[in-house]
């Protein structure tokens, strides 16, 4: 949580666990004392707050503030959450998925200012993705566009989380990572290991990184056929891995991709790091 | 060429071979002496029209009204058609590419009436596409939107014509599932006689058509997961396979796409046929 001013600087941070088993009715007045915990902390009145803005990990009514359901925390379907905090603590309340916040943090104030149409992504235990499109967040029909993580790049393959097969998500999470890690670096390997090492020189810790940014590239050369976007944002943490990761990424996408598509679209790092989402949350309101 | 009034029935169609050689002032002359036909022919003064649409087969700067260049056709690098015409006839004059045109077409008098987002596809010679976000053709940063046809379907396959590697074209475009059928079904098959024969039950024709559809499903599963669209359209020649190509298509899409995006799409096939192209260029105007 963080007080964000309308440049998208961010004057107050707060970190707050959630933890695993937490219930629902818990966990929002969590959100309520610790927003007015802010409050007190930082000598602000409601008034000088424009709004509160919530970034949240699932699928979202971003229209009418509703959390469809949390992927990974039960208890979430149908929740109307802005209209709960909103009587809770008096002030507007404005909500998207977590992605999505990012993507627009990383627009306005990071990375992406000044284009048309942006893909961003965020490489963790999954591969999260947003675009901007003409300007704006693209929802799509039903609010579940931009699962770039989603796109499969082989026929057959191994089955995905989400009920798919062969989706990028399935070769490059950081489980999958870590896992052929391990083969190829002994069992107590880490990913932040495997990018100390890599960027020392190890050969097979560099061969991981770059069959990332190679799997990535193949996914991508299709969205850059398809979408012929400015620009490509990578953020998340196996992203720190930078360029290790994007020079083949961008190979990928220079050998496969469209002429005109694959001239025209840059494909760089995210710059807000971990205040993409929070800075972004706050342009929803 | 047609005249096409504002609720997109065609009243007059005129079809002109264009000689595979055909140098560029020839080709804008018998534009501009066709046009003049058909105002003569239907008795209608220049007043009477509103403007002229055209689709054509390559990349165009649609707000500029130029041509970039023709896949197919040497010779027109950056050709200011529009005011080129408009010169020459003194009517309004509206361009865009072929797929976009059809698109079009589909959207707001055809298969894609009243819905948000829509993949308009067709399966000839190459997969073209075109697509509607928010209601409005996309065309992208530079305006190369809507290759669907080159998302990659492997990580490694086949080279295609684009430069890429293994795009879905490379496997389902017509001359790929010709020479499948050739060693399926002999050297003298034609695809409309394989369209026959699936449909009479032969079951090598069947297994020809049904892998069409599986393989365009894993393409466009990745298109379900990223956009999110309520609708995607076929057409083209292959089209006219129907149920045989679009109950695969739909079937992969189920199982492997992401469970709100799949539950939400449809797949039809294109409803205007021929006329599409020609009924969304008159909607440009």
């Amino acid at each position: 949580m963080a007080l964000v001013d309308h440049r998208g600087r961010v004057s107050y941070r707060r970190e707050v666990e959630t933890p695993l088993n937490v219930k629902r009715p818990e966990l929002i007045s969590s959100l309520v004392n610790n927003i007015r915990g802010i409050l007190k902390e930082s000598g602000l009145k409601k008034k000088n707050i424009v709004g509160i803005g919530i970034g949240v990990p699932g699928p979202v009514d971003s229209e009418k503030g509703i959390v469809r359901y949390f992927p990974n925390i039960k208890g979430w379907e149908g929740v109307p959450l802005k209209s709960i905090l909103q009587a809770r603590l008096g002030i507007k309340v404005a909500l998207d998925n977590d992605v999505n916040a990012m993507t627009l943090g990383e627009y306005r104030f990071g990375a992406g200012r000044g284009v048309e149409n942006l893909v961003c992504l965020t490489l963790g235990t999954g591969v999260g993705g947003g675009l901007i499109i003409n300007g704006e967040i693209y929802r799509g029909s039903t609010m579940c566009a931009g699962e770039v993580g989603h796109i499969p790049i082989n026929e057959k393959g191994p089955r995905c989380n989400c009920g798919g097969i062969a989706c990028i998500e399935r070769y490059i999470g950081n489980r999958y990572v870590l896992d052929r890690s391990k083969k190829a670096l002994g069992k107590k390997i880490t990913l932040e290991r495997v990018d100390i090492l890599a960027k020392q020189g190890n050969k097979k810790a560099k061969a991981i990184w770059e069959d990332v940014g190679r799997k990535l590239g193949i996914a991508l050369t299709g969205v850059v056929n398809l979408l012929n976007p400015d620009l490509i944002v990578v953020g998340g943490g196996v992203s720190k891995a930078g360029e290790l990761i994007l020079r083949p990424l961008r190979q990928e996408i220079r050998a496969r991709a469209m002429k005109d598509q694959a001239k025209h679209v840059k494909v760089v790092r995210a710059r807000l790091g971990d205040n993409a989402g929070i800075i972004g949350a706050s342009l929803l309101v």
